[in-house]
């Protein structure tokens, strides 16, 4: 990941006389790629509400009838979106792979730096915010969610009901993310990351670890 | 309270002969309770944005000149309604000056009683998805929840940095609400509230009474 946070948006095109016909160019998983990070900036800069299938395929710098083809609908899209945004979330399996010393430390520390780095938490604030705002939003991150990421991590448990354990440590870790980032209470919102994770961690170690 | 969000709900007016002028009828304590509940009721309905002064007197059926009189601003109309909204929480520094033993436990029951039931749910979510949107509502609730709230919860706690571990509890708190309540993430939508209280109990003790 590069320092801003679109690296692939596209610059203004201009045809020149042997350049390839626009859907010929926009053809390729480069232009996949390049729609989902348009619809990640779209949805976050402008929320759930005011995106449009155009308005992504203007960012994008495509046909929308070509992101209609790769993608569908705004609901697709916006599923696309959260893909890209929660990525850095799909590391978390790997961090609870590694075996249970140790994971909530690694877990909250590792949780708290996604946030702290504005690149990372814009997106995912956009995302939290749509689901919160939209029921066709939080349907996607929902079935999203559960799929890509709580049932990976859910399988690595070894406790009674570890997919009920794994949300139970990620609803600990969205309601700080939530009082910190967004409606920023003190001293909460200014307290050393480490101070949080000293306290967290054996929080998550014990629902991830513990009968 | 009562069984329906709002049980002071004005009638339709009907000024015969004999009643006092209308300005006159609504001066007192009784009027600003009504506009304050129907300050809640259309913000929970309309949100932040859609909600206006015009449309609170006129659901509280008073003139809008008397609303700006008591309350001011929408803003002011919006910390009178979050006031509203989070009475039941009021009910925490309570059940914390009973003391130390038991505490998480009874913390994490009430608050759970509060969200199982539509009356207080529903007013508790539009403040959170208000907060979550504008952050204009973001500062109200800070400024609101922490003067109310989090320091009087502080005050009775013998730990180090008490509205911090007063903090992170209720992020947990809100987390769950959120994940169980918006977003509706199984297995913990459909879990029992007491297998909740089981697990989440012991995270809130922690915070609030050990060292």
């Amino acid at each position: 990941m590069t320092g801003t946070p679109t690296p692939d948006a596209p610059k203004p095109r201009r045809r020149g006389p042997g350049r390839p016909r626009q859907d010929e160019a926009d053809d390729g998983p480069g232009t996949q790629e390049r729609i989902r990070l348009a619809a990640r900036e779209v949805f976050a800069e402008r929320g759930y509400d005011k995106t449009s299938v155009r308005g992504i395929a203007k960012v994008a710098g495509v046909d929308p009838a070509l992101v209609h083809h790769y993608f569908g609908t705004k609901d697709d899209l916006f599923a696309a979106a959260i893909e890209v945004s929660i990525e850095p979330a799909l590391v978390v399996p790997a961090i609870i792979g590694e075996g249970p010393d140790g994971i909530g430390e690694r877990l909250a520390r590792y949780f708290l730096g996604v946030w702290e780095n504005p690149v990372t938490r814009v997106p995912l604030l956009a995302v939290i915010r749509s689901a919160l705002t939209h029921e066709a939003a939080a349907k996607v991150l929902r079935q999203l969610v559960l799929r890509r990421l709580l049932e990976r991590v859910a399988a690595d448990l070894d406790v009674p009901d570890p997919t009920f354990r794994a949300e139970l440590a990620a609803s600990h870790m969205v309601g700080i993310a939530i009082l910190r980032y967004v409606v920023q209470v003190e001293p909460l919102a200014s307290a050393d990351p480490e101070k949080i994770v000293a306290l967290v961690a054996p929080t998550l170690q014990r629902y991830l670890t513990e009968e």
